[in-house]
């Protein structure tokens, strides 16, 4: 059982004989069920090549494991198998912080790490002998003689007073997962399991609980009855409604729907940990907000917590946004900023500078990162990108790069691919996005609130966490961005540059065009073929987003040390045309996880051709999202449409404007009944 | 069935033999249920006397029947029992707006009245031959024969094509009512009939809907699952939760807890008519206010009605009112005045003026208003005057009239008794308040609002609907009162006074002290004391109370045409001295109906006494609230507080500052602890 005063972390030490699949239903766990995305997987470091294939660890070799046991690196170390084994010291650090730490260790130095003194809990995953076997023996690294002298290692009983879970892993895969999951919700003080309830609650996070529920009295007796519940380590709280009936949910369980355990990555059965909401601490910040007051870094990051762990009604939060969309001074971007970095993911890297690139959004095609991440990354700046899926555009960066590579990147791999290749271009689901942008996004949006301003905040918090030094912003201006007009883009410009200075970083933001896509390609296949285009120094690729992935290029190599100042863009020229921009993205591709790139778009396509002659004066930019969105990108990657005229460009009656792309004639038929009911091309008669 | 474009409102036909029940079950359920709040009884016009007992009825003599008939202020009128009946024209007004409108009327005319081609249905209330026999003989109205000749018309059916309802009221009333309402809301469209489901939700208004219900797709295709459901004409919006069991909740049915039930006052088994939720109206303006601009009348109108209804979410009501709270400029006030009367209930007098007086609240005790009304009634003046009950405090002005009266009247009764006696003092909640009431006090409360402004439109669009011309409003100004100090006391005097203007209506704010209670007793019966303390002229009445109410009495009274200008407080206090205004309060008992003075408080009384010697500095108002609030008041009438000093004054050691009575010992004592963990009262040491 884990402490009862937080922060006080718990390390599950996981054990097993070879076979039981220890390793990979710890990683299946954390890789596909959301409720473990506050727990630390902590890798050993082992004597043994990286490339050995098996166990995931952290390859070191016999002397530098010397000299790291020498300077104290290690929590403990121990020796099997004729190699040696440790765990990294900073574990330490992790549990002060209240984190739920997991480490595959040998049975054998349970006992020692007993002695540490350390919140501990031992998961015990067995197999029987026959299914050990048969796993051993497709690793292709030990003996027969080997493996039956592991399969001989069976009873084992933890060290006295510390919690033992057993978890047979002698079914399929899913099952183990499942059991798995279980034990850890148990170790982490898990009394009360779930119970999936037939009724679907929308978005809402609610808690069924039994009128007969301990907890019942000291909840009702709560201004709103909320329940706050520790999933893993995270505390989150729940909007609470009775069952007045044993039938539908037992007395000694928690309710939830499908869809709230397909939100929070949870599993029927498992047992959380239940106590009355308390009162949320930031209540008092949140009210001197709605009347007018600024806040300071502590006000805030009471509410930012408060929000992410859903501890206000919505009408608190709605009321705040609200607030912070009229109100938000300069310092006051700075506190915020300040704030939300706490509970951003912090990455570390050893390095003087970490640069990045980010981009307002908005701006359909304009698919310039995976241009300029390569560049930037072959001079040798480390890069780390991550990017968003598109939420309500034909296509996000992440949606793109996931045609060439695996985007779902944790700490530790994009760790190991900046090391690789300087850079990367990952997904931020795992990495940036933290429940706090779900709680506001839920919010902002459909109350299309003026978020600008606190976009600044969430934008640097992020970069400000993930250690970058220098950053350029890419701010699209028009009347159908996000940034309206010049003075609008002007006011966010100074805003995020001077708050990025007053954080102790760079950043350069640049006003760009608005009004009219980048690029040829709108959806993931088609902006993939743009970029190819312009990574290859092909003569069809479009000129636009040449320029521009090279302007922003050339910006961020403006700052390296060893390119004379404006000479950035000639160098990135350089990189770009000699081959070594394509290089390096392959270099990234392959770190990431190569995929065979999808053929041609389609199949199914047609053309939408100019209604008059004249010139194009003006391209209805949200027009060609929602007729970009209808063909079925992202979702259908091969789907999308193609630009063949540009804003300026005279067309005749008939010559086409844009060629659609779907999977199926009838999405077809439906796409260019759609486009031919208006114009996203203004044609101006001359 | 009624029409599905709104508004087009339903006449319902009451039809039944003598003896069945029929104004019994109309009235019940229009006073009961308050899912009948929309709905609109209108009495029949009978050549009767008014006080002939049986039926309710507005009495008219054979002459003015006559000239009324003439003038066409009849929709119809018929014979019956040697007696002649109308129904009034004005009932087409109601129904253009939607409403739907009872009328207890003969079998024979609704053929005449399905002529009039009005959208109408009828209920037919019977009872058995005993029973009804039964009934009649009790009313003594009638004789044997009488009763045997009604009796045999039994056989009905209404006129083709006319939706004819049955309710055999022939068990007991309960059983009566229910049943009629679930004709009446079959009549009004209902299809879909209520389930109770064994789950509490809280305060919030959730529709349960099987996953199969014939909405399903229609409902989900909207931005977020919401219903509309047709209460006897009044819409309403419930989230919706699916539910997929259809032991839980059948496919045809609509799940709501016991909670929502008692809310809406309805009953299980009530068909409901649905329909997927369209959008808010008013979610443009209200975008539009969030983003700093400000709203006109038909702007706030729609966002009034759409938050009414339950149309938008609590994050966007959230940020609405948070956004009102801090930008509503003068003339904002105004619009949303404007607006707020449009859903205020409205009262025509044909006087040329009527007179008001109003507090903002928040001093216990403070009982002026039932001395000031019958002061200013005895003068002649029309004073009706809705107050409203406790809801944090110990007690309210109308949980302090209900001692002596009934307060829950409707606005037929309250014109009844102000015609009878110039004034009345009744519960504004069937009354003035609005679902928008409620459903905004459920968000600025918690949030802590600075609701002053806001409150402005809401006191004066009450007042300006029930055709208030002038109004006297309090406003006590005190560290720990509402109008926390001079300044903004004098904003909100010079805002009321100036929208007062330009609405038409005289309006005199008065800042009053508000840093310590006013008369002694704290409590429904303590402050019923009190008044009839100073109604009674007694010597010991308290000072302070006679003073204020005379002030405002005497303001009042200035506007009088018959009173000198300034003379108005002089001309009150005769009123008072002289008895006319102890026997015009007793009056308004009567025509309100009179109740039974409970005795005296208590029985169970502790004094708190000075901890030292000194002079009365300050007396803690929040603190005096929730010890009063403790003993039990309001719902306990006998419960409360006495005031023993009063600030200013100097007490020795031990002497006592206030009586603190209770309906047992062991709250007294509980009370008393409370008490002593504090003091309520500073003393200055001098």
């Amino acid at each position: 059982m884990r402490s009862d005063n937080p922060p006080c972390g718990l390390l599950v030490l996981i054990v097993g004989p070879s076979g039981a699949g220890k390793d990979t239903l710890m990683e299946r766990a954390l890789a596909d069920y959301a409720c473990t995305q506050h727990i630390i997987l902590t890798r050993r470091i082992i004597t043994r090549p990286a490339d050995a294939g098996g166990e995931d660890h952290q390859s070191m070799s016999e002397s530098d494991f010397d000299t790291a046991l020498k300077t104290g690196d290690f929590l403990i170390h121990w020796h099997a198998h004729g190699l040696r084994y440790a765990l990294r010291a900073d574990i330490r650090d992790d549990l002060a912080r209240g984190r739920t730490v997991l480490a595959n260790v040998s049975r054998k130095v349970v006992g020692t790490i007993a002695e540490l003194r350390l919140p501990i809990a031992v998961i015990e995953v067995t197999a029987s002998r026959e299914i050990r076997a048969q796993r051993l023996s497709t690793r292709g690294r030990e003996t027969t003689s080997d493996i039956l002298g592991r399969l001989q290692a069976l009873d084992w009983q933890a060290p006295n007073g510390i919690d033992h879970y057993r978890v047979d892993n002698g079914v399929d895969l899913n099952t183990g997962i499942e059991r798995f999951l279980i034990a850890l919700a148990r170790a982490c003080g898990g009394d009360t399991p779930i119970h999936h309830l037939p009724i679907d609650t929308g978005p809402r996070l609610i808690g069924f609980l039994s009128l007969r529920h301990p907890l019942h009295d000291a909840i009702q007796a709560l201004p709103a009855p909320r329940v706050e519940v520790d999933i893993l380590g995270r505390p989150l709280v729940l909007e609470v409604q009775w069952v007045d009936d044993d039938r539908w949910l037992a007395p000694n369980a928690i309710g939830l729907a499908r869809a709230t355990l397909s939100r929070l990555g949870l599993i029927a059965g498992m047992p959380l940990q239940l106590q009355p909401a308390p009162p949320p601490v930031g209540a008092p910040a949140l009210r001197r907000k709605l009347r007018g007051h600024s806040l300071n870094e502590d006000e805030f990051s009471s509410v930012v917590h408060d929000i992410a762990d859903n501890r206000f009604d919505e009408a608190s939060t709605g009321a705040f946004l609200a607030s912070l969309a009229n109100h938000l001074n300069d310092n006051e971007v700075i506190e915020l900023t300040r704030a939300r970095a706490r509970i951003a993911q912090t990455l570390h890297w050893d390095r003087p500078m970490v640069v990045d690139k980010h981009s307002m959004g908005g701006l359909p095609g304009s698919r310039i990162t995976l241009i300029v991440i390569p560049i930037v990354a072959a001079h040798g700046l480390i890069i780390p990108k991550a990017s968003s899926r598109a939420i309500t555009s034909p296509a996000g960066t992440a949606d793109t790069m996931a045609l060439f590579a695996d985007v779902e990147l944790g700490p530790d791999d994009v760790r190991r691919v900046v090391n690789g290749a300087n850079g990367c271009i990952v997904w931020n689901g795992r990495l940036s996005h933290t429940p706090f942008d779900d709680m506001t996004n839920a919010i902002v949006r459909p109350l299309d609130l003026d978020s600008a301003r606190m976009s600044v905040a969430s934008i640097l918090s992020k970069k400000l966490a993930a250690g970058v030094t220098h950053l350029v912003v890419d701010l699209p201006t028009g009347p159908q961005a996000k940034l309206q007009n010049q003075g609008k883009a002007q006011e966010l410009k100074q805003l995020m540059e001077s708050v990025g200075a007053a954080l102790g970083m760079r950043v350069l933001a640049r006003i760009t065009d608005g009004t009219q896509p980048v690029g040829r390609g709108i959806g993931p296949n088609l902006e993939a073929r743009d970029i190819l285009k312009v990574l290859g120094n092909e003569p069809d690729a479009p000129r636009d987003l040449r320029d521009k992935a090279l302007d922003f290029a050339g910006a961020l190599l403006d700052w390296a040390p060893d390119v004379a100042p404006g000479k950035g863009r000639v160098r990135a020229e350089a990189l770009l045309s000699g081959g070594a921009a394509k290089a390096q993205f392959e270099r990234i591709v392959d770190l990431q996880g190569r995929r065979a790139l999808p053929a041609a778009p389609g199949p199914f396509h047609a053309d939408i051709t100019a209604p008059t002659s004249g010139r194009i004066d003006h391209i209805d930019i949200w027009r060609l999202n929602s007729i970009a969105r209808l063909t079925g990108a992202p979702g259908d990657t091969l789907a999308g449409l193609d630009l063949i005229a540009n804003k300026g460009k005279r067309v005749e009656v008939g010559q086409p404007l844009y060629r659609l792309y779907t999977s199926s004639q009838s999405t077809l038929d439906r796409v260019v009944a759609f486009a031919l009911t208006g114009n996203a091309f203004e044609l101006q008669q001359e």
